[in-house]
């Protein structure tokens, strides 16, 4: 259906490039003619790893996300093009269009949202409310689309469940999971210069590199519509970083890390290729609790709930392996556990010891690039073990 | 199709009034919520025809179009129900399906970019751009839904242009510049308390009454899909004027304009009846000029270019019929004209001397319903004058 066999790429892929490649150019201009709006809006804040009082735009990722919006909102009719023009399709492929629509309506009231939560500091009832109601059209979208919600079981489980299984509602509650993870994925390992928008150009590229390999596969379509999605994100993010990275001149803020989360999982569910997408988030999987915002954290030796009991049990683990720094003590309020917070980020630094703020985002997006490395090698090699490939 | 003879309305507009009576608690509830977060946010502003010194929370349209999105997020299965339950249809209505996701695309779009507006003052270069943008999907879905760009010409024109005409790609230019039409005519009769959600509120109500006396027609769908729009809107927004009249509690904002602008558009263009749509906007072509922000307006007495030329003969004209207040004078760079603003509130203040506030918005809603009962005069009456009905 994409047959030009005298370009490169098939014409929407390389219209979908040239117009990622002026976003690209559009981020990198817009987000410095911005910052005085952003300033005088006080969406800024300043650097807490630097001395210096400069105040640095925050939210930045509303921009790059703009310029998405714009990039795909234009790409739309290409596509279709040969429908169109040569008349070469019997039927206008309205399924094709409408997961093009829903996708961008999922990602569009995502960045929506995370721009309101940047603005409004909303609650964390909010932020998990708001991605559900988002992938509501999304799951609609997959559900008259396609409607699968048949598994193949992994081998290890066989003999229980047998070969094939229908989750039904269990499937779309699977999904909506998905983009509340996504979305708070990424801005779970966050908190110094540059590391949200590299893990995400990494986690990107990833998908674009797995993408092409898939694109004399079965399922060319799927990753075709993938792409679509993924290199726009690409330059975008690219153009972000450049102005992010260290010493950053600004700041993504949450805008950029739900719209970067809502982008991932829309491309996993509607490209059916949400486990491999899972793996590329390794990395985002280190934290074993809830935010605290602080870095050092408190809780009273009382018999803690269930989540807090394993959680208790999880920090001993982590003493007893030095991987945690713990301080016990005795206050007006009784006996205290005090515990630096596990990310991968203190991990690290408890790891290497004192590490420059930019070394420490090299060596953090090192590991999620090794990540990817590991899913692929999972993807192809030891995939064997759990399904016929 | 939407047959169940044992109910009042058919099922789907059943739940989406069920909806839109819940939306319309929500808003009312969440408005005040909300308020120590927007004052937080400095989206607030003391209201300028009052003499307290109170801060006022501005851009409380983000709250309805968020509860407006929330409630048809979760409607979108409702219409396709009887393809899904019951396998009533042959094939799922992908285009009906389309037509629901590219208009709520048009609409979230505008709601984020009416936000983004209120934080960060955009000029007036992105305020006309991006509806641009955001109204793409929509031209769109009409072209792979419709593509019909073919109009039938009024019958004083026939004689030159014959029955039909078609407009081709100036049909796309024409709702294009609907969207943007709408989404600035809402904010162009502005600045009374209680006047945007009012005149959104009245103009809905017509369009509400409308597509009920067309059910019956040829074009049920047409109409049906537009109530599925007008009935959140409506009730939304009641619940934003509830707090936004006078003395306003909170401020609606840009976000409101834009957000009731394209919804308007998109009933317009999408339920084929934009022409009617355009005659409930009556009152808000009455601006001839582009916004100033002040209330006086001076220029100077130089040969302007053609469209300010337009303008000083329109002046002239109003001044001749003492329609506006004009004084002219010399200032150190020549001579210049001065005059208040050509608006209708304005030319109201004029006419009728000193009002109280409540009472202005009131008498403009009134104007508003009045040019309401004329375009159903014009819509089933005057029409036979230029068309055969």
């Amino acid at each position: 259906m994409w047959a030009f066999p005298e370009l490169p790429l098939p014409l929407p892929l390389l219209v979908n490039l040239i117009g990622s490649l002026l976003g690209f150019v559009a981020t990198v201009t817009l987000i410095p003619a911005f910052r005085s709006h952003f300033i005088a809006a006080r969406l800024c804040g300043q650097d807490l790893n630097k001395l210096s009082q400069q105040q640095i735009p925050e939210s930045q990722g509303v921009i790059s996300g703009a310029v998405f919006l714009i990039i795909l909102f234009c790409f739309i009719p290409f596509p279709f093009l040969n429908c169109f023009v040569e008349e070469q399709c019997k039927a206008f492929p309205h399924h094709e269009f409408v997961a093009l629509i829903g996708a961008l309506l999922a990602i569009c009231c995502m960045i929506f949202l995370g721009f309101a939560d940047d603005v409004l500091n909303l609650r964390w009832r909010h932020k998990l409310l708001l991605p559900t109601a988002a992938s509501l059209p999304l799951l609609m979208v997959y559900f008259t689309n396609f409607g699968n919600t048949t598994i193949v079981v992994p081998k290890p489980f066989r003999w229980i469940l047998g070969l094939h299984l229908d989750l039904g509602i269990l499937y779309y509650v699977y999904m909506g999971l998905l983009a509340v993870f996504c979305t708070n994925a990424i801005n779970i390992l966050a908190g110094i210069n540059g590391l949200e928008a590299g893990q995400s150009l990494v986690i990107s590229a990833s998908i674009i590199v797995f993408n092409l390999v898939e694109l004399e596969g079965d399922y060319r379509e799927d990753h075709v519509f993938s792409l679509y999605f993924m290199i726009p994100f690409f330059f975008t993010t690219l153009g972000l970083l450049y102005h992010n990275w260290y010493p950053s001149q600004v700041f993504v803020g949450d805008t950029f890390c739900y719209f970067a989360g809502m982008t991932f999982a829309v491309v996993g569910i509607l490209g059916h290729f949400s486990k491999t997408m899972l793996l590329f988030f390794m990395p985002q999987t280190q934290r074993k609790d809830r935010q605290t915002g602080d870095e050092l954290f408190q809780v009273q030796d009382q018999e803690p709930l269930f989540p807090g009991h394993l959680y208790f049990k999880g920090n001993k683990v982590a003493e007893n392996l030095r991987l945690v720094t713990v301080h016990r003590g005795e206050s007006e309020d009784g006996a205290f556990t005090e515990c630096n917070n596990m990310t991968l980020i203190n991990l690290l630094l408890k790891v290497l010891g004192p590490t420059h703020e930019r070394n420490l985002t090299l060596l953090l997006l090192l590991l999620q690039v090794l990540s990817s490395a590991a899913t692929f090698s999972i993807r192809y090699q030891l995939v064997r073990l759990f399904y016929d490939v």
